[in-house]
């Protein structure tokens, strides 16, 4: 029998992913190419069908072996019918991207926000391997989320399951307005934009650290700094850790999944946001939830969109 | 084809409920005995299947009717392997529940706890009818919860999900003690406990309310002073009501369910306790995760255990 390969596409604003993976979700070829999101939705359809068949080509594969294509958007979508109801930074509004692949390309396609592709492809290759039931973080400008059920990604009752950025974490005193327009969000605080903010506002207060003397603060300055051994730098990365480890355990008490997988920009920082991670859920969860379950960072990568969004193939 | 019937067993402390329930979950016949549990695990299990033996006798069923025995349990238990862990209120200590019983009785047995039987018994006949993904908030002298997917009790990973009633609620400064050791739970406001507790406070801190008259305060007190316009009790009312609702909106961005159920003795309250409820919940939640959604009582009553129970056996 011919082996059969999935493809996935991880569709941003500047630029468009392509990945082919095996039976396994081992990421064989990859292709990246420029959105020009400016041209319309039609035009980047139609660019994503050419930078799908080029990529099957340069890898020497027949299109017959292409079991499907999935795509990873950021926005609100309607999963189960392939629509993009609304995308911020590729300015859709409901466009039937689904129809429109399939009718280019002639293979099954599934779609899929984002922060679910990247905790399906962190489920099947990556950190959550062999894992079932897995909750990902994915903490990047905002925090994003996807909840894996039985492998697969669990939408809810109209697709809104998995916005974990959007947990409650902080006291009402403490709490930050969310880009959600609500207050005390674990994105407010955990995110990089929650970071820099708190570092801003650290340097505004005249508090003592090194981040004073940059001109433009980045998370990784912040993380960096940390590291360095700046007081003030170190209680904010340990801000953001404890209010993740509160919405994991606020996560654990309602799911109880085996693994939270962390991922994005932010977790690069590695243990020095991890280790406060897990002392702030052990200490602030019932013992039964906490028996057994881990937490662990990804391990894919930028990758984990476009296997993830491979993956969202293998239950057609 | 001779009809079935699912057999739905409710073991609590002091009694044993059985009801026999159809293929609708319509329960058509109950009956109720002591549990006599200080004799210890067999012989409550061999009263069990005495009880569950004479009801159907007494419905004029034949015994082939039978599909199965389910059974409610407060504690921990392995709902997989059918074993009790512990049952603080039964005194039991691994306890194989479900071998024993089939040995007994030579049909299925399946187990699970009283709070996600409950919720089952919600979905399958009761308030969430129809509905296959909901959660169901359990107010009594805990808090309990049951989440249903695709019709089915989600077990999580190791059998703790949907443990609700310790979802963090309470800003660090306000939050007091829950029985797991946790501050800031929805139990240690929204269950009847909680309710008292407030109350108690409010009455040794010199508040102005008719309920430091009482020498004994329950839960329904409070709120029946709440009805005749007592500021005090109304607050109290209005606080577990918040908290709770701020619990459905953390669960509603994680879950995405298409309904609430709020069911236990504390909902009894009715009006006075869901509208600030849902207002509390429209206020805390960003717009996607609330359309559409809804909150409602449970309607089974204390019939909700029995009837979930046999629901049990639905999908043997």
């Amino acid at each position: 029998m011919v082996e059969r390969f999935y493809v996935g596409v991880d569709l941003g604003g500047t630029n468009i992913k392509v990945g082919i993976c095996d039976q396994e979700g081992i990421l064989r070829h990859k292709f990246e190419g420029p959105t020009y999101s400016e041209h319309g939705a039609e035009a980047v359809l139609a660019r994503i069908s050419q930078y799908v068949r080029e990529t099957v080509e340069r890898a020497q594969l027949q299109w017959e072996q292409v079991a499907g294509v999935g795509a990873g958007i950021a926005g609100f979508l309607n999963a189960n019918e392939g629509v993009v109801i609304f995308s911020p930074n590729l300015v859709w509004h409901n466009v039937p991207v689904k129809q429109i692949l399939e009718e280019h390309l002639g293979v099954p396609v599934k779609i899929d926000n984002d922060a679910n592709v990247a905790a399906l492809g962190e489920a099947w290759s990556g950190a959550g391997r062999g894992i079932s039931n897995l909750v990902c973080f994915t903490l990047g400008t905002g925090v994003g989320g996807g909840i894996i059920i039985n492998g697969e990604i669990y939408q809810g009752f109209s697709g809104f399951a998995g916005e974990l950025g959007h947990i409650k974490v902080v006291d009402a005193d403490e709490a930050i307005q969310c880009g959600c327009g609500q207050y005390g969000c674990v994105e407010s605080v955990s995110s990089a934009t929650g970071i820099v903010h708190m570092a801003k506002q650290a340097v505004q207060a005249g508090r003592q650290t090194t981040l004073c003397t940059l001109a433009e603060i980045t998370a990784k300055d912040v993380v960096d700094a940390a590291k360095s051994g700046d007081e003030t730098a170190m209680q904010i990365v340990e801000r953001a850790a404890t209010s993740l480890g509160k919405a994991l355990s606020i996560t654990a008490v309602i799911l109880n999944p085996q693994r939270f997988v962390i991922g994005g920009g932010v977790v690069k920082a590695g243990e020095i946001l991890l280790e406060p991670v897990r002392a702030s859920f052990a200490k602030l969860t019932p013992e039964a939830s906490v028996r057994g379950v881990d937490i662990v960072p990804a391990t894919l990568g930028n990758d984990a969109g476009i296997i993830g969004a491979a993956g969202l193939l293998l239950r057609i």
